[in-house]
Parts: C-alpha cells; sequence; structure tokens
C-alpha cells in the first residue's frame, strides 16, 4: 500500500520542493515510517461486517436515512467519558465526522479570523489548519519533550493575548510521542478558569496507551466548563469510520448543531449504527487488547533499534507509552529535512519534524511511526536512516 | 419514526417562536408533508448490505484504513457525468461528504466574509448557512415558478455587484421544485463566462426525474470553466452514504484538498468502496426505476388532492417533473406561518415557504414533501390542510 499519510502531509506543504519530494517517496518499496495508520493486520473487519449486516437487517430504512445523531451511541460514549473521569450524560456528547470535524467545529465556535488561539510550536497539521488556514492569529508556546507543554509559557500567552482558544493534545502527542504531566493538566485547568480560556483537549489516542499509568484527561478536572474535549473512534477502531465527538456543554447544542449542518448535515446513521452496534457486543476491549499490544510490541523494537544505532549518533528520543509516534531530536547539525531525499533513495521514509513546526526550524528532527510495520521492517529502516544520517 | 428534516429546519430557526412549534411537530402520529426523505420502503439496504460484506473481504484493511480518494468511484462518477454531456475524466472529480460540504468547500475557495455571494431569494437552508453563515454579503434574485431563476435579476446582479459567487438549483428545486429552462441555462452559462463569475450548480436532484424530457447540465455547456458542479448520492442512493462530488478542474486539486483535510480530513474508505460496488454491479439502475416510480405515483397523488382540495381556496402550485417537492403559493391573505400551530393541532406538518425566505415575506408559501409518505397519507393530510387554510 502506498503511504498516505506520507502523500497527505506532502499536500499540505503547498509551493515548497519537499512536497515533490514527498509525493515521490510514495511507493511501496519503501519502508515507510512516515505513516499514522493502526497496523492493518489486527483490524477487526470481519466483527465490524458482522455489525454492519446486523444493523441494516434489524433497523431496515432509518439506518440508511438521514437522522439526529445516534442517541444510543451518545449514551455510550458518554458512558466511556465517565469510565475516565469526566461527569456528562448523552447531552453533553455531540458528534462529529472524526477529530479533525470537531476541530473544526470548535474553531469556528470560539474564533473569528483576526482572534487569536494558542496552539504548540510543534503540532499536528490539522490543528495548524483549523487555526492558521481560518487566518487567526496564532501565539505558539514550546513543548517540554517529557512532560509536555510548557505550562509557564502558556500562562504567559493566556496573560499577554488573552486568547479565544488554545488547543492541545494530552496524551501521546502528534507528532512528539509525549504525554502531559498530571500536575502540569491541574494547572492547563486552573489557567483556563482563571484567565476564561477555552482549551480544546485534542485527544484521539488515550485509548492506545499499552505501558504505564492512565492520566485523567483534563475535562476530568474541569469545574468552570472551560475544557472542551475531543475523542475519535479513527485510532481506537478504525480510521474508515469518520466518527469522533465533542464533550462540551448541552447549552452549545443549537449553535453546533447549525454549524455542523452547514459544514456537511450529519454523520451517517449506518456507520454511527454499526459502531456503536460493536461496541455494545463488548468487541472493543478485545480489538485495543489485540492492536495496543502489537503496537508494544513494534514500540519495543523501535526503542532497541534506536538504542542501537542512534545513540551512537548522539540522537534523542522521546519513548512514548501509547499512541502510534516517537519524536526524534538528532544533533544541531543534522538536517533531516535535506537528507530526506537521500533517505528515498536508500528506500526508507519518515516525517521530517519541520513538517510539524509552526514556525519553520527544527530542521533536526523528525517523527517515527511505528504502529503499521512490521518489526523486521523496523529493525532494517532504522538501520538504513543510521546511514543516512552518519553520512558526512 | 419522528419528522428528522423538521426537527432540523427548526434547529435552523434560531431565537424563534417557530423554531419551538416545528419541535413540537416532530411526532409520529402527525402527518407529515415537511420531510425530505426517499421512500423508506424502496431503499436498497439488502443489496447495500452485501457490497458492504464484498468490499470489507475483498479489500480487507485498506477498506477501513484512512485513503485517499477511492479511484474507481471517482472513474464511475467521471462516467456518470459523462453521460450528462459532461467533458470530464477521474481527475476533475473531488469526492465530498454530500453536497453540502462540496457547497462549503466551493464557498470557502471562491469566498472570504464580506465578499459577494448571489442566492435565490428562496432557497435551500444549506445554501443560506454557507453564505450567510459565514458573514458573506448576499445579494439575492427572485425565482420563476415555471423557467427558474430570473436571469435578467441575475445578470443585473452580476453587473452590479460582481460577486465572487452565485449559487443555483438546477433540477427540482428545493423548495420550489422547479426546474431551469433549456434557454435559461445556455444564458446563466454565458452571463457566468461575460462576468466571470464561478457559478456552483447544485444538482442532488436529477436523477430523481420521473417524468419529462432530462435537461442537460450547466456544467455540460460551460466551455469557460466557470461552473461548478456539485452531485450526491444521498438522494440517488441513500442519505446515510454521506457522499457527493464536486466537478472542477484539476488545478484545483491541492486546494480542495487541503480545505478538505481541514474540514474533516477525508471520507470513509469504506462507504466509498461500498457505494463503487453497488453501482459497478449495475444495481443503481433498478434502484432508481423502484425509486422514481414511487415518487411519480405519490406526486400524482399529490397533484390530485391540490387540485381537488387546494384549488378552490384559490392556492397554485408547481408541478414537479422529479425531485421531492412542490411548492404552494396560497391567497396573499393567508398565512401558513401562523397557521403551522393549527396545522399541527390537526396532526398534519408542512414547512411553512417563509423557513426558507432569505429576506422573510413569502409568508403565504409553503413546501410540501410528497417522497416519504403514503398516498393515502397525502390525501388525507392535503384534505386536513384545505381546513387549515380555508378556515377564517
Amino acid at each position: 500500500m502506498q503511504d498516505y499519510i506520507l502523500s497527505q502531509t506532502a499536500a499540505t506543504l503547498q509551493r515548497s520542493v519537499m512536497r515533490d519530494l514527498m509525493a515521490l517517496a510514495v511507493s511501496p518499496d519503501i519502508l515507510s515510517l512516515a505513516g499514522g495508520l493502526p497496523a492493518s493486520e489486527v483490524l477487526p473487519g470481519q466483527e465490524f461486517s458482522q455489525s454492519l449486516e446486523r444493523v441494516l437487517s434489524r433497523d431496515g430504512a432509518a439506518a440508511m436515512q438521514y437522522g439526529p445523531p445516534w442517541m444510543p451511541l451518545r449514551e455510550w460514549i458518554a458512558g466511556f467519558m465517565r469510565g475516565k473521569g469526566v461527569a456528562c450524560s448523552a447531552e453533553n456528547i455531540f458528534i462529529t465526522n472524526g477529530a479533525q470535524q470537531a476541530l473544526a467545529i470548535l474553531s469556528r465556535l470560539f474564533c473569528d479570523p483576526g482572534d487569536t488561539a494558542v496552539i504548540e510550536a510543534i503540532t499536528f497539521t490539522g490543528v495548524q489548519q483549523v487555526t492558521l488556514g481560518r487566518r487567526l492569529n496564532v501565539h505558539t508556546v514550546p513543548t517540554d519533550l517529557d512532560s509536555g507543554v510548557d505550562v509557564g509559557a502558556l500562562e504567559h500567552a493566556f496573560r499577554t493575548h488573552r486568547p479565544k482558544l488554545a488547543v492541545l493534545i494530552p496524551n501521546f502527542h502528534n507528532p512528539m510521542g509525549v504525554t502531559i504531566s498530571r500536575e502540569k493538566r491541574e494547572r492547563i485547568v486552573a489557567l483556563a478558569a482563571e484567565y476564561r480560556v477555552p482549551v480544546v483537549e485534542d485527544d484521539p489516542y488515550s485509548p492506545l496507551r499499552f505501558m504505564g499509568e492512565a492520566m485523567p484527561p483534563l475535562k476530568a478536572m474541569d469545574e468552570e466548563g472551560m475544557v472542551f474535549y475531543i475523542g475519535s473512534f479513527s485510532k481506537m477502531l478504525m480510521p474508515a469510520a469518520r466518527l469522533g465527538w465533542i464533550v462540551g456543554p448541552a447549552e452549545l447544542a443549537d449553535r453546533i448543531t447549525v454549524l455542523r449542518e452547514s459544514i456537511d448535515l450529519e454523520s451517517s446513521q449506518l456507520i454511527q449504527r454499526a459502531v456503536h452496534d460493536f461496541v455494545q457486543e463488548g468487541r472493543l476491549e478485545a480489538y485495543l487488547d489485540r492492536l495496543n499490544s502489537t503496537n508494544l510490541r513494534r514500540r519495543q523494537v523501535l526503542m532497541q533499534a534506536l538504542e542501537t544505532h542512534f545513540a551512537p549518533l548522539g540522537a534523542r528520543w522521546t519513548k512514548p507509552e501509547g499512541g502510534l509516534f516517537a519524536w526524534i531530536t538528532l544533533p544541531e547539525h543534522i538536517d533531516a529535512w535535506q537528507r530526506f531525499e537521500t533517505a528515498v533513495q536508500q528506500k526508507v521514509a519518515y516525517i521530517p519534524g519541520a513538517a510539524f513546526a509552526v514556525q519553520g526550524g527544527h530542521r533536526n528532527t523528525l517523527r517515527l511511526n511505528f504502529s503499521n510495520i512490521t518489526e523486521e521492517h523496523i529493525r532494517e529502516a532504522i538501520r538504513r536512516l543510521a546511514q543516512v544520517f552518519s553520512a558526512a
């Protein structure tokens, strides 16, 4: 399969030579650590097929028509969130087409062009698209690779710029793999309340924890209602579900409904009902066990290979406890952006960290994905990459 | 089933007493002509279930992962459009989540807040949401109930206001049921070229023609590339597919891809592949035959009932050759907005035409849907409505 994530990242790098280069790297004979897909081998095709068939035969036309957000799914999600310590009920759950649409809706809800938003200096391109892409005035804050976003910088930004919105990725950050510490979570929630800044907690990855202790969501600590949680089935079930959700105040229902309608009316009744059938049948837990144990094995192989081949280069890397990504920092003089061409020639691909850097720089960094590549290929890819980065 | 279309229309009528009233009318014991859904009895549940199962077993993980717009579906759509006389290939087809998302994307592509757009004075609420809802400067043009949009007014608007965008619904207009005449189509395309105004041809309904002669799309006459065609599977296959498309120049691919990504990344691989499997198997023709013959029977019953019960009131109505809606104009003194409450008390519902009127007025009009209600219920609903409107 071609590396779709790589080609999409290339597409977002408009008017860039890198773009054409990354498009070239979309080739099946390249060992790719550039992706962001769940392990194809474990996706629950047969079980989901059964859920689709059951829903179509049980619900008939209602599963094919227009319809309001499917209440049993909203109820299930509310229970899932309560399991994470978030006090909520179905009326607090707003169904979206994945986390990206949730981001787009919240960005439109809180910000007009020219308003100020705070995002991390290195962040998922989708976060950049709903802020910079909407011509918001974007202020960035740095992120510590052990404990997550720099809370001092966040407070300074809140105090100085009084933003209309802040977007953070709390768990297994894309692209950095880092998780915000418990102490920082408490401070962030307090800052949101003190400065009245709506904080979007973009959390598609927490169900993908494969080691360590689960952290409570910011939303679980949020007594003032300033945190807006985003979840998604894309990573915890399958990307093709195109389903996510917002946890927010019920009073926003009308405004969110009207915004959602203007964007694309609604999510598929069929998919909403099939996903609900799947989780209701208790199949999610077994699937997540399968998925996370696969991810963990691959993560361990990646860490070992980095130790063997990258430590001698003087590189450092994050040690994710879940999710899909690790973040590599090479010595300053090694330019992972410039070396990408050589890597592709050596039949190995990654995403240069600079592609995620809102204000440029960070050319000695890269994002590595370990979830949809075999252990053998991970070892070989890292061996090749070490050669690429150690060349004079 | 509750009348979802009615409840959604109510939701868009923010801060209005009508809104609460329409919400009340969402009740299963009400005969509803307010909807906009295809006939539930004919939806192809079993065949589509087979397509889903086939795709999941044939394509495996690729049907559940992220992926680029599904090329075989783009190719099929290109062939479908060539069948309508539109010169195009797969690279001109951009997959969207239904027509509404296509509208949202084109609106963002061509207009910034404050730019001028031209829309019909009475039009689908979704068209209003992507123009007024984005704070565009909206100029409206009237529509003739026999031949479609007033082309003289359109030319005046193009010449005077130099809009960045115009949106028209060429076939079986929602809510008016009217189709733009062939002569007017030629003039509209010429005006778009002369004044360099991108014209969006929003056409979810043309496959739902049940009588009369098919009209060529504006896009089929468009030599200058100023027409942007929107199609949808929502009405011709099933709303829950949430799939539509734009026909436009291949050069827009990068800009449309980036915009689409910022909104919700992409459409479901699973649904795209299943829809393609369904149409590839030649099942669409049989389904459309079933759907349109059902719609035709119901339309005939509606027309007969209007003749019997509404003609004596002095009402006039459009006589659609396809689609889902007829538009009723009552004598000036009968207020269909104000009478809605009485109608609901009499257990019958419609959408007051004023809900579609961009600048208010038109309180003596209403939209009637005939596609998802039995012939017997249509007769009874019209009988009740005539009583409601004839009361002093």
